[in-house]
């Protein structure tokens, strides 16, 4: 195992914390995988296995079809879905999944997220998407994410009946747009909840969008 | 005391931690306990100990009738109620109760949670199932629980105005059952909240938990 | 000052950890105090102060008028109402106040929490009443407290636009009764706003009661 | 940089935790200034700092037009925003900004929150009002702030689609009236989710506060 694989389990393994740290999983539910720069690689955390008895050894190297390459434990059952992004989405370098409760009950409905936030404007430019129903472990989970995905500036993407995927071009961007994503679905949920949220204009949602990607934080 | 019953109480102690850790009690409500191998006995919490001063003293060794054999602590007044599952059901080693807030609103309507999100698929099989009004500590409760069960794959019941039992094969499947069943309680509430969940078909149901129970997590 | 007091703001002090851990205060709100056994005195929370930067210095001893006996701070803006408590009702030894949200919530309502939950007909033995609007210092705030309380087997009583007054026969029993009222407030708000839920009978209420006011716990 | 300047932005820091300590942030939204006292200068947190990796170098010290004058990092860019309020509003030595979620809800609705509880006649006086749209960074932002704070007792405001402004004598006083914000928007969003809370007398509010911010707490 080179060194750039051994650091990658490890930066994979600490971000990981943010799962539980921001209420987005329940027992042993969740995952994020980082893509092997320059490889036909990936490294996801193994199945089953609880959040804080996580290390290093449990995040696994294994090929984009999901197949374990290099560890003791079995992937998570979700690899073949991860694969699939990975190859279909080369610019992808980070995917994490959750079924975080308010973004999850959005995608039970089947009913996507409307943008009516400027937090979502900046972070998802327009609305969060759903991606059609497809049984877990199955290649079209993974086909149905990347073709969902295409159509929308979104990071994220509620998989009906299913939870939440979440791309970026690292794993740490993978986990934010996580976190964003049960943030926002939370708050329209309780605008929803009493009334009716008003619209941002599309040229808002654009500025905003425009602004956040290339102006916000440390450059 | 035998080395087993010893282990036992301190597993199960341990054990007792993911209650307040995942929000599934309040005060000193909510309890589990663990079958003793072989024996017509049970270890289960002392009544009315608050979580963070517990210790494996504070586990009790009961009859499954409830009484006590074992310990300088009074067991819970559900002890009777758990020696019940533990007597007609001879495959559960664990059993589980807590009053969830999610899980028990549903409770309090008497209406059973439909089964709308994989991850409920996965783990129950199909609805979190509903039983009957009984008075705390009546035989009667513990005979509802196993009625109620019997009909369903779900290892997660309702009792009607009252909270939540699962059953396991060991303590720590029992825990998990109470976890994912408030989770999975929360989600399709707030679903619900807003409008219909769209309903899984019966063969992506069985699909599901077919996979669930014998390709997750490490073999 | 006595040994007697001494030992009652260390432990009073400590109780108020129970407040932001169970999730019942923000910020400063919220307060608890103890009557001094045989004094016509009690002690309680000096007011503004923080809850981590709380200290036994910081609970002072008040008359049951509220006026400060000893202490270097200011009691509680609710001082003259936990007194007014202590002097119409020679039973209770603790009294703990909050603004806990989802209680407070069936206060602004001016609605009380109907039994509907196992859980509170053992703690309650049946609705949690509605006091009167009163300003807050006022000597009419505490009549309304103790006039509802009066027709009420429930520690607790949510006070009209204001949050929630319980008592008990010593401040871990007044807390206790806190903890409870928001969990039972929650779990009932959570099943109403999916529907109705189903009514306990009075005899199965009357039945829980007892058997949880003389069998629960240890003796 | 003087030693008050350094003392200020340790204490900034240190404040900042307040914000995930209560819930109010999340990933690296949120942020706190404050004005150094007798300079056209305020601090701020620099932009998309994670909270627990704030160091009193990543509090920067702009001009009231929101440039950077002193720090190694880029300020947050809110910073202009800020800068219009200390510009306009010489008494306020505080700014604090969240996405809390229930205010959020009201403010993606438009809606002020109404003055329906004890605890909101006490620190806001009134309704919390809603301040118009405005593109972030824009100057409109900062001007719509000021307007909206000039017609209110509120230290906070909800600008619409966005999140909440509170203001204050000092950063810690901003900080607090963004706790009690979220605090209120949650007690009265459960309220109204199930019927109408009951309105506060006009009169009592006017003594409710004026009690609160002169007779509360220490002096």
């Amino acid at each position: 195992m080179t060194d750039v694989v051994a650091e990658l389990r490890e930066r994979v393994c600490a971000l990981h914390r943010e799962l539980p740290r921001n209420g987005l999983v329940a027992w042993t539910s969740g995952n994020l995988s980082a893509r092997v720069p320059g490889e036909q690689l990936m490294v996801i955390k193994a199945g089953g296995v609880p959040f804080d008895e996580l290390t290093p050894e449990a995040i696994v190297v294994c090929d984009l079809h999901g197949a374990l390459v290099d560890g003791a434990l079995s992937p998570s059952s979700d690899a073949a879905t991860h694969g699939v992004v990975y190859r279909r989405m080369p610019e992808v370098g980070g995917v994490a999944h959750t079924h975080s409760s308010y973004a999850t009950a959005w995608a039970a409905r089947g009913e996507p997220i409307p943008c009516v936030l400027t937090a979502m404007a900046d972070e998802f430019g327009g609305e969060i998407p759903v991606g059609p129903f497809a049984r877990i472990g199955d290649a079209e989970l993974g086909a149905g994410i990347v073709a969902t995905l295409a159509g929308h500036r979104s990071p994220a993407v509620l998989m009906r009946s299913h939870g939440v995927f979440t791309v970026g071009p690292g794993p740490r961007e993978a986990i934010k747009a996580a976190v964003m994503c049960e943030d926002v679905a939370r708050t329209v949920h309780l605008a929803r909840a009493l009334g009716d949220p008003i619209p941002i204009a599309r040229e808002d949602i654009d500025a905003l969008y425009d602004r956040y990607q290339n102006a916000y934080g440390q450059r």
